[in-house]
This record gives C-alpha cells, sequence and structure tokens, in this order.
C-alpha cells in the first residue's frame, strides 16, 4: 500500500508560498493563467514540501487527465518512431502526455481504444490501419476526439490528418517517365490501408495516362517492413530470365530500403544504373549515405500541428468535429535513386548539415 | 464537457450477465482471478451495454493506475524504440500501459519524474541518464519503484538493471587484437552516462593489458547519434596526413553505422580491409546488409523481464529493493567488419532467416 501518511497537500503548498489554494491548484494545470512570479513561488514550496500534485484525483473534478492515447501499429517503421517523437515531445509542452498502445500491423484497434477509454483520456491519435464505427461513436459520444494519423477510413465519423497519398503517388510516376523508365513494379503495405491503396493509385493513374497497362505493372506485398521489402524484391528481380523492370517503386521508404539493400547485395544490381528505385514519408533515414533515396516528403510538422488543433486540448467543451479530411500537400525530394533529368536539377535535395533529428 | 448522462454502470452489467458487481470489477482488472466462461459473459454484457470501466476512479481506491512511466532519453536510437516496443507489448499483456516522458539526452530526468507522479503512476522505468537522490526518494517514500535501464547511478537507491558493459568493452577489445590491429580509436557516447563510461573502461582496461597505453587510444565524442558518429569519424580519421588506427570501437551500434557510412562514403576507406569497426547492443539494423556489423549483443528480453521482476506488479504491497545492480552478461556476435580469425570462425553470426521483429 502506498504511504499517505504525512505527505504535504495543496493547503501547506499555499500556505508556505502565501498565495491561495486555488493559485496553486492553478501553478500545476497546463494552459491556466498565473503569474510567472506567483508561480515560481509555488513551485520553490512545493519543492520544500516534496509536494506533487494528483492529477488523477482532480480529473474527477475537471473531467481531463491531460492523458492522449496514442495508437500505434508499426513501430518497425520509422515513420511512426518520429511521429511519436513529434507528439510526444508536443504534447509534452503543452503538459499533456503519451500513453502508449500498441497493435499488431493490420489488425481491429477496437480492443486498444476500449482499453484507453478506461483511462479517461482526453483524446486519441490513431497511426494504426482499422477502426470501427462503433468505436468512434463510443469515443465521440464521450466527448473524445479520435483523429487518425496518416489515413482515413471511408464512412468514418473521425476526422483525420494525412498528406495527399494519391498525388505523391502521381508524382513518383512522374519522375520515373521523365527519368526515362519504360517498366513499373511495385512493393506495396497493408492492403487494407487507404495509405497503401492512395499511393498505388496515383503511381497507376498516372502510369496509365502514358498507356501503360495496369497488368503491365508488377506488385508484390512487402508487409510494410524492411525485412519484406527485401524478400518482394527477390520475387520481383531474383528470376533472371525474366526481364527486369526498369523502376520500382516501393510505398514507403523503410520498404524501398530494405529493397535497395536486396537489389545491391543478393542480386549486385546498382542503383539507378541498372534500376530506378522511390520510396515515399522521407524518413530521416532515407538521407543516409548507402541510401539517399528520391521520395516524396510527408509534412510531418504540420500533420501534428493539425493533429493537435482537431483536439482542442484547451476547449474540451467545443463541440467535435467529425469526418474532416482535407489532405495537405507532398512534395518529391530528388536524390540519387532516380537519375535527375536536366529540368529537375536544381530540385535536388541539400541535405548537408541537417542533422536527422532536425 | 464529457457527457455522463444515462452510460451503464458496473451494476447494469452485473444484472445483464447476471453475475455480482464484484465479478465485473474481477473481469477488468489485471491478473484477477475469474473463471474465464465468467469473465466472457461480463465482456458480452459489457459491449452490449457500451460499458468501459473508469480505471482512473477506480484507482482511488486501489491505489493502482495500472500505468508505468518510461522515460526516454534519445529516440534517436534505435536501441530505446526496441526497448520502448518490448515494454509496451510486455506491459500491455500484463493490463498495463506505458505513459512516455521524453527528456533532452543527457539532462536530469527529475522534472519528467515529478510529472509522471502526478499520473499516480505503479512504476518508473528510466532509460534516460541522470537521476538526483531526492527524486529516488519521493518515488520510494510514495511505494512507487523505480529501475534504472541500460545503467546505474553510483550511490544511487534505485535499482538498475543493465548488462556487464566493462566485459562487453573487454569483448570488442579482446575481438580486435586476435584479428591483429595494433592501433585503437573510439566514438564514446554521454560522457555523464555509466554505459558508455563502463564500454570505455572494459575496452580501454583489455587493450592496457597488451601494454597500449591509455594516451595511444583516440577518442571523440559521437552524441550517442548517427550524425554525430559521422561527424566524429571524420574528425577522427578526415586528416590523410596522419596515421590512421587499425581499429575503431563505436560504443554503441548507431554510432558504429553513422561512422561506417562516413568512412565508405565520405573518406573511401574500405571495411574490414582499411579499417575494422565495432559497435555495442545489436540492434535489429546492425544485421543489414550494409553493416553487417560485429557487436556485443545486449539480452533485451532478459533485462525486460528482470525489470518487470523489479517491478513486482502485481504484489504492490511487496516492500522495494533497493540498490539492487546485477550486470547480466552479454556477447560477442561476430558479422563482417573484423576479419574473422580462424579460433572464431564456427561463432559467426547466421541471421539468414532472422527478421528485424524476431
Amino acid at each position: 500500500m502506498k504511504r499517505i501518511s504525512s505527505r504535504a497537500t495543496s493547503f501547506d503548498v499555499a500556505a508556505l508560498a502565501g498565495v491561495s489554494q486555488s493559485a496553486v491548484s492553478r501553478a500545476f494545470t497546463p494552459g491556466s493563467s498565473i503569474a510567472e512570479e506567483k508561480r515560481a513561488k509555488v513551485l520553490e514550496a512545493a519543492r520544500k514540501l516534496n509536494y506533487v500534485p494528483n492529477s488523477i484525483a482532480s480529473s474527477l473534478t475537471t473531467k481531463r487527465t491531460n492523458i492522449i492515447a496514442l495508437i500505434l501499429g508499426n513501430m518497425g517503421n520509422p515513420f511512426y518512431v518520429h511521429v511519436l517523437h513529434e507528439f510526444s515531445r508536443r504534447l509534452q509542452a503543452l503538459g499533456r502526455q503519451v500513453l502508449i498502445f500498441t497493435v499488431d500491423p493490420g489488425s481491429e484497434s477496437d480492443e486498444a481504444i476500449l482499453r484507453a477509454l478506461q483511462y479517461q483520456i482526453d483524446g486519441v491519435i490513431l497511426t494504426a490501419a482499422q477502426l470501427s464505427t462503433r468505436m468512434t461513436s463510443l469515443c465521440h459520444d464521450r466527448g473524445i476526439p479520435i483523429v487518425l494519423f496518416n489515413r482515413y477510413i471511408p464512412g468514418s465519423d473521425a476526422s483525420g490528418v494525412r498528406c495527399d497519398n494519391v498525388g505523391g503517388g502521381r508524382l513518383i510516376a512522374e519522375a520515373f517517365l521523365a527519368a526515362g523508365a519504360k517498366s513499373f513494379a511495385m512493393i506495396t503495405g497493408d492492403p487494407k490501408g487507404t495509405t497503401s491503396q492512395d499511393r498505388v493509385r496515383g503511381f497507376v493513374e498516372r502510369l496509365m495516362e502514358e498507356g501503360i497497362r495496369r497488368s503491365e505493372i508488377e506488385e508484390v506485398g512487402g508487409q510494410s517492413s524492411y525485412d519484406g521489402a527485401a524478400r518482394a524484391a527477390l520475387t520481383l528481380f531474383g528470376d533472371r530470365a525474366k526481364p527486369r523492370p526498369d523502376a520500382l517503386f516501393g510505398i514507403n521508404d523503410i520498404m524501398a530500403m530494405g529493397a535497395i539493400d536486396a537489389l545491391r547485395y543478393r542480386l549486385a544490381l546498382k542503383i539507378p544504373d541498372d534500376l530506378m528505385v522511390a520510396g515515399f514519408d522521407d524518413i530521416p533515414e532515407a538521407r543516409r549515405a548507402p541510401y539517399k533515396l528520391t521520395t516524396v516528403r510527408q509534412p510531418i510538422n504540420q500533420m501534428v500541428e493539425q493533429t493537435l488543433a482537431l483536439m482542442h486540448l484547451d476547449e474540451p467543451d467545443r463541440p467535435i468535429e467529425r469526418g474532416i479530411d482535407m489532405p495537405l500537400a507532398s512534395r518529391l525530394i530528388w536524390r540519387s535513386t532516380i537519375p535527375v533529368p536536366p529540368a529537375y536539377r536544381s530540385d535536388v535535395a541539400d541535405d548537408a548539415g541537417m542533422d536527422e533529428a532536425g
């Protein structure tokens, strides 16, 4: 049993600091208005008395726990690690903390959300694939915003934040075409996820506009992982008797990286001389020397800001915005895995001096 | 304000399921004893009524929130991402969730712990460097176990879980010596962290036993990051007028990877022909084809198990074990960045068929 004996209360802190008890409470509430000088006095008194406010007990009256649930599907994809880091950093600065729920890639998020609700969380950010309408209602009925990150779910009432994946897929096709590619292959992600579906759709659409038939575009699933994509690349290119496509689109960077390593180290292919490759996301790892991957950049900072805005944490009484889905623009980052056509020379990314953390 | 109108209570669920209210409560409490059939009945009734138990309210009586705080210092190091994933997965299976706190690498964890305490967490896992004795007492006085992961803090009352870093450093020195290296360099991590200090100490100790002087071993800090280590490698090896050391120890894998890429792509050095390299941790990325890094494996699963055991989550009344520090054995994984001496040929890692997730 935790000792509760002689522990200091907010009244003790108020007395020592010479302020009201409500000032003590405000000093510990994110976003409340309190003069910096008064806040410093309270914190100093709290330190002396070893006082720690009980957010959990006060949540019963404020109805806010300052906990945001983040549901993660695939920590093997560095994109989601960066997303987690960004949310953790931003929310912590806003006086909130992230409670993590992991679900197996491709599986339902319903049970995770049900568990998150037991913690009386203030909001849910969902980066895993599937979600039933029942769960969305369960959250919305309780006044808890749920934001889909890097995805949307057709027919769902939940708002989402993402980039224009169809447009991004078109940019990749355009880049391959400009570099002279004539035959194409793809390594795809979660077949049930709109993110993979949309990137594939944009890519295929643009190629079909050039008279290429859908059936000519080879396709293998790569399970959204480095290892899965390495295997997929060997399936696509391992049979040397077959004519080899000129260009490979890995629908996310971690899969493009897995494919590149398999092509180079298992099949001794040169990139981009023997085969062009492109990814999607622009994770910091894509800038590393062995890859220098040509890819589509997702505007992560903007996506994180938009997610926080949709959760309006400081205005819990504002009605939840439902079904919002306004894709952000994505842009192509030229590096070295597609030969750069003369018209694009000035667009090549200058990564010098750019740290992965930045 | 969240609607609380006609929401179902545990009594409604008990009535529908035909069980007692305490059975409903047990069905939702991790580790409680309840027949599987009864539990299924309760869950079915809860589903029908859209009932979600309020763990936060019940924590006021049980004194358990089922929340574990994980304090992370460096998400740029994949080692900690894998650690986070392991803890999240294991704790979730035990009916607990992870609340994330991030602190800047090398900075104090005190403020993060103070914030964690506001959430009435059941335990703290600390993977960031520094911690004051005051914070340890603050947790222990409240009956909250605090476990240092992959580190120890001299003079601290907190228990820790880690591998034998001194022994691991010695293994790396041993491997370089066996492969014929005569001159040595290191890229070090957080100078205030015992993990980096111990790996350096073991490495240096073993070399000095062979008559090598401390001052002959070159050393540059790499900020525990890929980019920092790439810069450190250029500082160490960029001056071609200077004699080049034969062997480089990156005291963690992510720094060894950053160094390898800089040596190959900026200085056109061949590894291991021009220079041997070793890392430490054996993160899944170390197995990738461009690296095939010779390294020391940390027994992550065992370390996670030991951490959970020290927190004895199911026995909250058991006294906290203080100051425990029993380093686990580490072992050398031979791959390709050090030429394998004949005596070690049978030890070379067989990574085929091993997925990163596994």
